[in-house]
């Protein structure tokens, strides 16, 4: 039997792939203080109405009526949650508010390369602070994730830009919301049309383009382009050499009011955005209570994982069990468990052989299990308290005091 | 606006402990050699018809139609994936199997005491071995985790019973296929009603009580008890000073086959099973291919949190940031940043100051916050190289070089 259409199982050689990813987003963002939380996938559908992408709400949630007659919604993304929690407790909570969390969410699309109706992703949120070092925090933490990776500047690129720069944009060519409206989808699809038919679409929208008046540093968007350009500033200083101003960056999200920022994967391989964030100083307010500045991020699993394999940054398949520890026959059984326990003990994880008779599918057993350390143990070894411990990766054997055996495991590169 | 009916906010202070629970498991559970594994929360609905317990399908799933006219149940549990993840790939996997995951469930309850309508739980699970070595393992590894935590042998109770036992007993005894639902039936409510009554009630099922049979030790069941005795036993001599044999134990899956068990709180606090667990080797084979033996438990996060509460054994509440570093004036904040860099490269995890301007602000927001150091950093503390470092649990103020403080930090009991 098959999965449901559009989800993943997760074996244990995906799952440890998993794992690697969120542990490098967790041990990142903690560094900066950030604090995991989480809420339930379940959310009341009003959670989100008026206050997200209509198109995600009407075409891809999974909404559906409970036997209590509740319209339920599984979350298609975060932020909703976690403004909602902020208004909930705003009077108990410390400022800045530094949250995390590394969940999965629900869209109803069609599966493709990068896009799958579950997929995990890492949300981090900053809440409090309005003014730029807040801006520059979030972007540092993306930044750094990639770099923990191990990829260098060369693999990746972030956009930076402005809603409220583009904003005073359009006033300033004095756009009709309709019309702001559609410059902002023109916007999202540049990347995937020509230069000379963006203008041509854009010239139809109005006869001053927003974008024109921002590239050329028009006086009148000049003040709204001075915060955006003193938090690229800001990171360049703080060792950030990938990062670009963007006019063109939008974010899909209603609730984006300030700085807007999208990394992509430079190789070509992957073209969707593998981190994409902003500011939305006004959504808190409208689950309650007074405004909470707020500016955060989503890095989403599907993305990552490609830009990862790409860039050949995946550690190699290995067990999580450091040892496969065979009785020689059956009688060894108990003896072996003894052993196991000693070396547990000392922090080894040691999976204990069971079910097979002859050695030889002890070692095959092993193999397919991509466990790194072999040892067989009976009566012998039992006697001398020597052991031979076998590396099935490099088919080096070594005989040596069961004392040592946690030492020679812990310390090799196995561990 | 609150929750969905029946589901939980884990703010910071409640994930900590989330986390704290789930990382014990992790531990113990992965020094048995055992690897992660996940799968969605999506599952088709047919993976679930005639396979689990009907009371929870037909009452309890969220099940419900998507927009592509697929049946699609949240899950209501593991054992259904697992099994249908095995199954799919058996050739490829090497046995024993031992696959772990800690991942959330869904079941439309009314919200009680230690029941929610989502859950979190940990399922582990020993595929490939029929044998009593594959069950001791199991339960040795149950009694570990709590073992972990803190928990003495006082304060809980394993009762391990056998569901081929209990078939035998049922067939010494004459029972009818119905006699002997209605029989399990009455054992699973045991505890909640007198002796008398179930006396009462097993002998209208039937002019002979099997338990008593099984009780009495009759020799019609002498054979069938030899398993479970030896399991007992064997446990007992690996140092699991508080297994018992209890033939009432049921469990309300109808996948078991052979031992089941149970883990009980003794203190009287928390009445439902903290583990339950169980053989189902016939389950594999339902979704495809040959038989694969198999045994697993799962310990839900509701009641694991209760029996941890209730014998003081949970962690105090405190930040995972270390200290609090706040810059004196706005144009400290640059070198803060430097200094937070600094620190965070030797493992201290820092949340830097903002919002505030007054020190006293500062010092509020890092209390509220939990974080158990502080630091004010500014011109002076940039000129002479050394901080002053405040501990805000227990008060006390050191003066010491920056280049120290990672040191303090980290062998600090806050780290």
């Amino acid at each position: 039997m098959d999965t449901y259409k559009g989800v993943r199982d997760f074996y244990p050689e995906d799952e440890r792939v998993q794992k690697y990813i969120f542990s490098v987003m967790e041990k990142v963002v903690e560094s900066y203080g950030y604090e995991a939380y989480n809420a339930s996938i379940l959310e009341p559908t009003e959670l989100y109405t008026n206050k997200t992408s209509e198109e995600i709400i009407k075409e891809q949630t999974y909404t559906f009526i409970d036997r209590g007659d509740r319209s339920v919604t599984l979350r298609p993304e975060m932020t909703p949650t976690v403004a909602r929690m902020v208004a909930k407790k705003r009077r108990e909570l410390g400022f800045p508010l530094r949250w995390y969390s590394i969940q999965n969410f629900f869209r109803y699309e069609n599966p493709q390369k990068g896009r799958l109706r579950e997929f995990w992703q890492l949300n981090v949120d900053l809440f409090g602070t309005p003014g730029i070092e807040a801006d520059v925090e979030i972007i540092d933490i993306a930044y750094r994730i990639l770099r923990a990776y191990g990829a260098t500047e060369d693999m990746f690129v972030i956009k930076v830009a402005d809603r409220n720069l583009l904003e005073t944009a359009f006033d300033a060519a004095n756009l009709t919301p309709l019309q702001k409206q559609t410059y902002r989808r023109l916007l999202d699809k540049k990347e995937k049309i020509t230069a000379a038919e963006f203008k041509k679409q854009a010239g139809a929208i109005s006869d001053t383009d927003p974008l024109t008046l921002i590239e050329n540093r028009d006086t009148s968007i000049l003040q709204a382009l001075e915060s955006v350009e003193k938090t690229v500033a800001t990171l360049t200083e703080r060792g950030v050499g990938n990062v670009v101003f963007d006019p063109s960056i939008v974010r899909g999200f209603d609730y984006y009011t300030g700085v807007v920022f999208e990394i992509f994967d430079v190789s070509g391989e992957n073209t969707r955005s593998l981190f994409g964030g902003g500011r939305y100083d006004y959504l808190v307010e409208e689950y309650g209570g007074e405004s909470v500045p707020a500016i955060g991020f989503g890095m989403g699993d599907v993305t990552a994982r490609d830009f990862l394999a790409t860039h050949q940054l995946l550690p190699e398949n290995k067990s999580k069990a450091h040892v496969y520890l065979a009785p020689v026959t059956e009688h060894d059984a108990e003896h072996v468990n003894g052993v196991a326990a000693f070396l547990r003990e000392k922090g080894v994880r040691v999976a204990v052989g069971m079910k097979h008779e002859k050695m030889n599918d002890h070692t095959k057993a092993a193999k397919k299990l991509h466990v790194p350390f072999f040892i067989a143990y009976g009566e012998n070894e039992a006697t001398t308290g020597t052991v031979k411990i076998k590396d099935l990766i490099t088919k080096k054997e070594d005989e040596l005091p069961l004392q040592d055996v946690a030492r020679v495991i812990l310390e090799s590169e196995h561990a």
